[in-house]
């Protein structure tokens, strides 16, 4: 890992416990890169390591990744998942978006529909919004009580270490948008008849309880941000910082993995293909 | 709760951390019942309380039971199925034995396969073998190291903390089996022309192995009985003793859950069926 990836772990990872003030946060990400043609050269480059990394992840088969993006609507998870993952495409990467849950996930715990879904041996997982969903839309909404919220903070760390245990790594960002730069991406939903289907009348109501979801995200980054599933505070104002600083650290985990292609158990040289 | 139940689960179940020695235990479960054809009327009488509770737990739709069976072959996890929960039938019963993994489940956490078939509101979830044999059969066969197995405890508690606190009542029954009553069940199944289907040849090697196996689920006991998701040990080597046992602490959990038919939001005399 590169000093320059260190100091920006260092800067972005929500140490466990510690309550982050997203209002007063840097949601542009000033001085984290150096300049943009820069940044997005290396993402670029950085997209292709990882899909080089992900090649012997899915060789090795003992071991997954999964990737959590959390965020406001409007913060960019759909294009991380483009500019990020998009070279190493749908072959080892396995996007799931949790929306509603239907009447079967509802007759279950929550984590249900989740655990379901987690990534297998080989692969790299994504959740477009997860179980975090779970304990953000009860507390803004007042769904459950303070108590019962309490134990699924719990939950959620118990089943995230149960994952790692069992050789899945999980990544978690939080793409921290401003209310400005929402207004702003809201509206052009609205004028942009290509993006006008990804316009929903309830983003607005979600808007106006803008303080109270920044609670919740903050609440959700203090409890479950632990050792072995850090949450990491991604500024994605600018999407090419967004971009850069996700792909550094998705890249900067992987090679740590360190996966390995597995050594066969006979000799190259003893077959012949005829 | 009848003072006789209360005496009953007070003797069968294992308090959290306590050691039950299975080898001094008492696998015929002498003096638990009165007599033979006493308590055969009673477990039918059971069975139909059981059913009528189910009903009420189905309408219900709010909560799930979920029942764990674990033993040596032969204990006789099917037989308990059949005794106890037939009068309530496929209706609101779901089994689900558990196997060798497959590919795509070895490619998970061993929790996954057991989570994705958990009961859903409103119905009682049978588990013929469970998580459970994911300690017992590494420790016995050295697969794990004592400090993965050891994780693993931890991870099923966390896991059953998880259903219990989501809705799912957890009882499971350990069917306490001697060796010399296995002998003869295993004899009978390669006698009997009907049952030979039943018999593994694999057996005999786990028979050999049956002092790790008795350690292996002492262990069990001590580290996975907790307060939220008890161990009961079942005296099994008399199939009307185990059955009489399970009835009265099945049917005293779903009482004590007591399921409420749902109120409807009408009157019935508003309506006319014409």
């Amino acid at each position: 890992m590169t000093d320059q990836t260190k100091e920006l772990i260092d800067k972005l990872q929500v140490k466990p416990g510690v309550k982050v003030k997203l209002k007063d946060g840097d949601a542009r990400g000033e001085r984290l890169f150096r300049d943009e043609p820069e940044t997005r050269a290396e993402t670029a480059a950085l997209a292709e390591e990882i899909n080089a990394l992900q090649d012997r992840l899915y060789a090795e088969r003992q071991r997954a990744l999964l990737v959590i993006l959390q965020g406001m609507d409007t913060s960019g998870k759909d294009g991380t998942v483009r500019d990020v993952f998009n070279a190493t495409g749908s072959i080892g990467v396995f996007v799931h978006a949790f929306g509603r849950p239907s009447e079967m996930e509802l007759a279950h715990d929550y984590l249900w529909r989740v655990h379901a879904v987690c990534p297998r041996r080989g692969t790299i997982g994504i959740f477009n919004r997860s179980h975090y969903e779970d304990v953000l839309v009860p507390k803004v909404h007042k769904l459950l009580s303070k108590s019962d919220i309490g134990k699924r903070y719990d939950q959620i760390n118990d089943f995230e270490r149960m994952l790692t245990e069992n050789g899945t790594v999980v990544l978690k960002f939080m793409l921290h948008i401003s209310r400005a730069e929402q207004a702003q991406r809201l509206q052009e939903r609205l004028d942009d008849p290509r993006k006008r289907w990804k316009f929903n009348p309830g983003d607005l109501e979600d808007r106006k309880l803008w303080d109270e979801f920044e609670d919740a995200y903050e609440t959700m980054l203090e409890k479950c941000s632990t050792t072995v599933a850090p949450w990491y505070v991604i500024p994605a104002d600018r999407k090419w910082v967004r971009n850069g600083a996700i792909a550094r650290i998705v890249k900067a985990t992987l090679e740590e993995m360190d996966p390995q292609y597995p050594k066969p158990a006979w000799k190259p040289t003893d077959f012949s293909v005829v």
